[in-house]
């Protein structure tokens, strides 16, 4: 075991998390899948979204900036086109409602999308993406962010990271997911080169100016650039369009941060879409068409020594099996956060180091 | 004039493309809007997708490739999600038909998705998203494209360049138009490289092996690499799944290629969705806010020297405002084959030069 880490079971966390989030009132149905998102997301390797998190949603939910019983409803569209006011729940339940309600329609329609506004972070969009993916259908997931990437040539950031996480079934061992923010790279690998004392790729990050930069500690202060450029930049917008302007919501310029902002509503946006495929497809053809996609690319020769073909989501399936083993790395500054929340609010469930 | 080309009045080009497509027994509408669809490409500046195809196109007619009276029809699904498949019509007509389908399906439920199998080249996606976008819905449109992107690591294609294209209403100047391929630069960027003896950089493409290169040459002759990395090469696979997977067209490795085989039609898949946001923003709404979202980008500062925020659409609203004015430039040995064409032929319409 790392020394800055402590390794716990998930059953272990997630319980805990439950507890945790009760105490601030949320319901236990609400809770329990609140705690589970963030031990999933833990699962795939995904820590930057997980119960490191904790901590801070729960305080929020305190607070009030996260209402723990929302009167999440729709509240225009018909069809299979919605929008619902998540009331400043907390995003995970918020995007939970509205997914549901997505597949719900989808359902009925064989493809369905719901827009969301006044919600909060909603975590990690893989969550209701593999939602849907899990009922045979085909789930995309969006959210808006606070403005953290810029435009080439621009002086402050424009765009958030907007991520889009979507999810095919497979019917084999694990669904595809792809799940990824719209920066080149995430904040944390600025951190790491800082660490590491590396020069960084130019494409990564600008300087306080908005000037391209190769020195982490420059870029850090500075703002995220767009994935492939001006592509990368424009999908961003539509994140903003679906998420934000459509919705009826704010703009991503008008949002709150869930760490700069700790009691207020963040007033984010988000958007689902739900395919029922099997309107077009039956299971079983869609079992059979994916292996032969798959096993094309499974098959594809590499140069690169112990190169291999992974698909979107396979990373993420060895994490949950590894660290289904392992137990999951809480950071021991989450740990400690969470024992003494454990001591000031008498949180029954423990959080025994694994060995 | 440059003397590699002929400046052409968009409305000349447009009848002799009709008049040419009608001489391999198009009928006359699908002929209109298929020399039109050519014409927009070229005045949005997008020329590797416009008028330049046309005398393959015409060939691919003529031989059999493309069915210039397809019996395009939905073949599964149902509300508002629908497969139809292109009886290897021109990929132009058949989307158009998808795209139309998909727009009266969104009239309906709001939002709709049509897949397409069996289809061909379809040329710009923005000529699809805009027409949704013109009635006042987002449009979506993307195609699978004959494997020529590889994976980083791997040592052949693994997938297509697959672009996807979004327009969004406006109710402004010009509508938002997002059309990108999905390969980090265009193969033309490689050619341009070469002829200015310049080296690349190392993401734009990869050797005959698959290996890194900063040499166009051997670029030329390898693999062009996803944009954004391991996000865009997913996102190419999302548009394989949903145009070739679930549709039960062809994989992408299964297609043929409108040059290297020009005699067989390309089984080309498709994918549209309209989103019909009439019916969760009035027109009003929709123009205000889409005009907040472009003011605040508008404003933002810029630190390269006259440098500015363009939109999505909006180079391609500028480019069509001067071609409009200065003509379309048609590359010479096109102009050629089209004035060959004409005598063969006999077609009546003329290609005055614009002086």
């Amino acid at each position: 075991m790392a020394e800055h880490q402590v390794m716990v079971a998930p059953e272990y966390l997630e319980e805990f998390i439950k507890e945790l989030f009760m105490k601030a009132d949320m319901n236990e149905e609400d809770a329990a899948f609140h705690a589970k998102a963030l031990v999933n997301t833990d699962l795939w390797g995904v820590s930057s979204h997980g119960c490191m998190r904790a901590p801070a949603y729960f305080e929020r939910m305190r607070n009030g900036a996260i209402h723990v019983d929302p009167d999440v409803k729709t509240v225009s569209g018909s069809g299979a086109l919605e929008v619902m006011d998540g009331d400043a729940g907390a995003g995970i339940v918020v995007g939970k409602r509205a997914m549901e309600r997505a597949m719900e329609l989808a359902e009925k329609y064989h493809i369905a999308a719901v827009g969301v506004r006044n919600s909060n972070h909603f975590g990690a969009g893989a969550i209701y993406a593999r939602m849907a993916a899990e009922k045979g259908m085909i789930g995309i997931a969006m959210t808006n962010v606070l403005p953290l990437v810029t435009a080439p040539g621009a002086s402050r950031p424009v765009t958030g990271n907007n991520p889009i996480a979507i999810a095919v079934p497979t019917y084999g061992e694990f669904p595809f997911c792809l799940d990824m923010a719209l920066s080149k790279v995430a904040g944390g690998k600025l951190t790491l080169a800082i660490k590491r004392g590396e020069k960084i790729p130019l494409d990564w990050a600008t300087d306080p100016e908005g000037k391209p930069t190769d020195d982490p500690n420059l870029a850090f202060k500075g703002f995220l650039l767009p994935m492939g450029g001006y592509k990368g930049l424009g999908l961003a917008y539509v994140v903003d369009i679906l998420s934000g302007v459509i919705t009826g919501g704010v703009l991503s310029h008008q949002m709150k941060s869930m760490y700069a902002n700790p009691d207020e509503p963040s007033l984010t946006g988000h958007f689902f879409i739900a395919i029922d495929i099997n309107a077009i497809i039956s299971k079983e053809d869609m079992a059979e068409r994916m292996k032969e996609f798959y096993d094309r690319l499974k098959e594809t020769p590499m140069w690169e020594e112990n190169g291999e073909m992974l698909m979107p989501g396979e990373l993420e399936y060895r994490k949950e099996k590894e660290r289904r083993q392992t137990g999951i790395p809480v950071p021991i500054k989450t740990y400690e956060e969470l024992i003494e929340l454990k001591e000031k609010y008498g949180i029954k469930a423990e959080l025994p180091e694994k060995k």
